[in-house]
């Protein structure tokens, strides 16, 4: 198949399937794989089906308006590319390819410190396209401030620092495969750049990590500080953060539990969403990621109180798949299947996309 | 195996694996199919399992009589054949059968707009039998009104319309095999007439359907201007809803996911039937369809408000197994499991099937 | 294996797969199945695993006491062998194998109105066992009265009137494996002995069974009148029934779905128990069967109000793995397992299980 | 593979699997298995996935401290190795492995009365490790009272007394595969020395223990009297039996189902946690064991209110997979386990795990 050849794919299944024959065993491993005996991941999937949506009908639904703005960025439907490592393990273009795709489609992509290229390659392949970067701390904040800024000279529009990864979550299917990324110096981002530590170094009743697991919400001031770009914050479980988040002065929070990657005991992230989105959700915009897999995962997810939701592993599903062809046709199926949903639900635009569209969990 | 053989069927999953056998394979991901990943259409199964039957006990139940009235039509039981398209996919002799097997039972058939042969041919087939129109809106109001016109000149009793579909639901397994219907010009109803569009089309951050997607409650008000039958709308999921339809005048509502073939996030059936019955039960006529398979089936809904409740794809299942006996084999066996399990529970008429029969959800 | 060497079965388990060997398949199909698709039989099972036991330690459990009265009669442990119908089919000495191990055992066993061999003979196969006899009504009440009069004068000590059979229930698997009944005739009890109906006879919008649907109440008064056998009535699932049970002044009521294979809709028979014996159980005694197969889950049942408990297809088992070796085996399988879990949860003799031994459904 | 060759070993399941080859059938049925069906063994494990963990961010996690006291012995983790009969089935270095490898780690181990070498030669295997005994209850006190003098010279810290089995469970997988135990005189501590009987003998309608299942709370008074070690209760599911303890003067009680081995209808050993740690958890240490396998389990346990938890099969699984360096890659794999769920969740110290991790089950 070629990267243009997207006739055959109909759903994200299909794409998954494609993938799945296309990449290399331990990238597939490391894409799909989660945290533990991936409980956390079949947790994510099953918040969805645990609820319905309550349909109206004879509604005027002609026309169908699913734009939006997040954080003032007006995109053209609200879901996002959320930020993922190594696109590169997939496809030669790499992030090349998902900021072209997403740049024509007019869809906010985030792309994380540990891409295949460089940030500024990133912002030159598709330079208008509505992008954020994700941020992993450094061990020193002197890297961690360098990395801010170049994102902020190279156009990224917000910062979402990524707070659920002092260390590395302990994968089993990752580490039973062995993961696709053991080689160093292979970040686009420099050499410099370290990657979360896979282990706390265990010592009799002690155990140590490194420097930047010690951080506390003072960086979130800090980072403040060094840019006038708005900060995320990705990662927030309980209500307890998502206020302090506020008191700290973000200008959102991501409800995720990293895809089930990092503790494979936490919330679904759609369980957790209500408790955020209640808390915080009239003070700052509540993101939301974690088994987006349908336009009625979206339209659910917003009826709870996202403002806007992450596409993790389907992008890399599609970019396997097909290159930036792939990621267009997968932003595409999820447009016309939001579309649906928000017909099927009679609702018209974003707006009319509110809590009484959602039966409570059985 | 000839269309007269039926001795072999003694249950439903008889005639569903004759069927399989003889089908088409898009026809069978047609019929068999739904909505997304087919939730839907498994939760239409299970909320009958989450509840249970209160068997009463020595009530003379030597002759029972389950005969009822459905909109003032005397019919011989409370189940009647739900409207699906093309019976022709699965028999030659089309819709005539499935309306001679009706007819010689006195079991309520409704035929859809989109039926393999005319509605007038499906009157002429089986002239006495009680028979409902299904109306799906078209483009244009005019050609929706002689569609209503000819089905009330050809002796349809009632119209029912169905609201859930301004446009059709994202079924993967048909997006898979093919659709069977994909020629265009196909339908008994004539070369005018237009199914439901299958997909928005998507523009950046818009979506656009057709003009019959624009309709709301006010087509309600003109569709009883323009005929004397009596109006139904089928597809209502929310007491909302159920009481808007009750301020339009509607003489009835049938519960119903669309056999979980639009929205693949729905409620089960069985689930929205208590709510809206409960709500315009003792108003309007609440006919009830997804997921009957069994005579238990038929008096749970029953007692859960219920008037009638409608049979789908075993009605498919019986016409492909047998053609117009298959579809006599149907109704007996369910007729006989209706009986049985009204002796079982101390029911010897439908007016004594009411709600103290259910045990809650577990 | 020859009918006395039992080494091998150390659980229901083993006896069930070895009689599934030795045993004609449309036989199986009957002993095994029951109404429907089986979901009761399953929800028979599931019940008891919903519940737990709450063990109590450091009781003095070096005796154990299990014996107990069954209306009166003493017997040596709080299960009996369930009525059910020709025990011929696996095993050529039938009922006599039955009586005679149970008898043995000092077990109180049931015996069916379609027993394979007549009640007299069963009677001379263990004169001294304790014995009740299962009451099918017959068309003809003069019949009826036949039956118990031979069973009072051939020594049986009570009257268990099946109530939950005014026709035989719809079962898909004996539907397709063929009955092994269907020959008429063969009945151990005489010619004259007829079977429950095994449909209704659906004619239009009626439907008719035979003169013995016919019965109500006042067949409960009528029976007591013609023996001074104490009345059982099998089949109860609510507490209305039961109440009334109380009034027509029978002395025990047995809690049963009639193992799944009547009324495939009805309540697992363990949840209907609390309800059944909270109502009545002060005043009748309340007896229960349905999808015992451990020590644990008759002490379950006891705990939840239950005097003793019936144990039908796992005696099918024994039989046809070893004749009356196999029972004999199977009454010193449960005991065994009954005196575990007594020891393992701290009670000692019979009437220390009580309510308190259980948790809540989860 | 040999034993010192462990860089296979990433999880758990690598240490099962490879056990699982190298050990016979039988033994590996005995360590497996389970009472009854093993409906318990699963519900411990379930017990978990019904909860989940409310991870906190931003806190300063680079330091991470496990270490705890158990009854005043420094360890360094908050897991111990569990009792279990007969190392020597799967490793010809038996207990002595286990110890060493314990002792290194500074991990408590706990050692079964039914060990396969001397409780002496484990002491000396691995003279400064922490150390507590199980006791199993001789027939004869003078016996039980033998056991206890010689744990307490060979410098064990503590008496775990069993009292969930004066009899042992029924186990259908040890009964199908033959016990690999049967061979009296096998074990370490002396041919004297017996095991709990396998089964009551049932005679009539009353069964017979042996001698020391007639012991009551007493025993616990008289053991206190005979040793100045403090005593443990291991096997506690219920309140009531919590208060007596204390009420008793013991200094812990495991709560514990004995790993799904003795009643299949136990509650889930999480089930019970709270129950018994809410209600003694203020006056004497509350351990648990049933169903440990991840770094999260341990960590929720703790949670609700364990002190620490014992490890039993896994402990098998290591010493066969590979002898004492299995159990020390072991040890390792839950330390680091439990370090990343503590950064996970923003908990520095096992003080800082308290009630406000977890969410109640779903």
């Amino acid at each position: 198949m070629t990267d243009d050849s997207q006739a055959g794919f109909s759903t994200l299944s299909d794409l998954e399937e494609a993938a799945s024959r296309k990449t290399d065993k331990s990238a597939w491993a490391y894409i799909q794989g989660g945290a533990g005996e991936e409980w956390t991941i079949r947790a994510n999937r099953e918040a969805f089906h645990r609820r319905t949506l309550r349909p109206r009908v004879l509604v005027d639904v002609e026309n169908l308006e699913f734009g939006t703005t997040l954080l003032g960025t007006r995109v053209s439907a609200p879901f996002y590319v959320s930020p993922t490592a190594s696109h590169g393990l997939v496809h030669p273009d790499a992030e090349a390819a998902t900021a072209r795709a997403a740049s024509k489609a007019n869809i906010l992509a985030a792309f994380s410190t540990l891409t295949s290229i460089s940030l500024e390659d990133i912002a030159k392949a598709a330079p208008t396209g509505p992008r954020w970067f994700q941020l992993y701390l450094q061990p020193e904040f002197s890297s961690t401030k360098t990395l801010v800024e170049r994102a902020e000279k190279a156009g990224y529009k917000a910062i979402i620092l990524t707070v659920d990864m002092p260390v590395a979550g302990n994968r089993d299917r990752e580490n039973q495969a062995g993961s696709p990324l053991a080689s160093p110096g292979a970040l686009g981002n420099g050499r410099e750049i370290v990657r979360p530590l896979r282990n706390p170094v265990v010592e009799g009743d002690r155990a140590h990590i490194r420097k930047e697991a010690s951080n506390t919400w003072k960086v979130v001031d800090h980072l403040q500080e060094i840019t006038r770009l708005p900060l995320i914050l990705k990662g927030i479980l309980t209500r307890e953060d998502a206020k302090l988040a506020v008191v700290h002065g973000v200008k959102g929070v991501v409800v995720s539990n990293h895809g089930g990657r990092q503790l494979d005991a936490a919330p679904a992230s759609l369980d957790a969403l209500s408790e955020v989105a209640d808390e915080v959700g009239s003070e700052v915009e509540v993101y939301f990621d974690g088994g987006i897999r349908r336009g009625s995962d979206i339209i659910m997810a917003l009826a709870l109180g996202a403002r806007a939701v992450g596409v993790g592993r389907p992008v890399f599903w599609a970019l396997a798949a097909g290159g930036e062809a792939g990621v267009s046709k997968l932003l595409s199926l999820l447009k016309t299947d939001v579309a649906t949903v928000m017909a099927l639900t009679g609702r018209r635009t974003i707006s009319e996309i509110d809590k009484s569209l959602v039966n409570n969990p059985r």
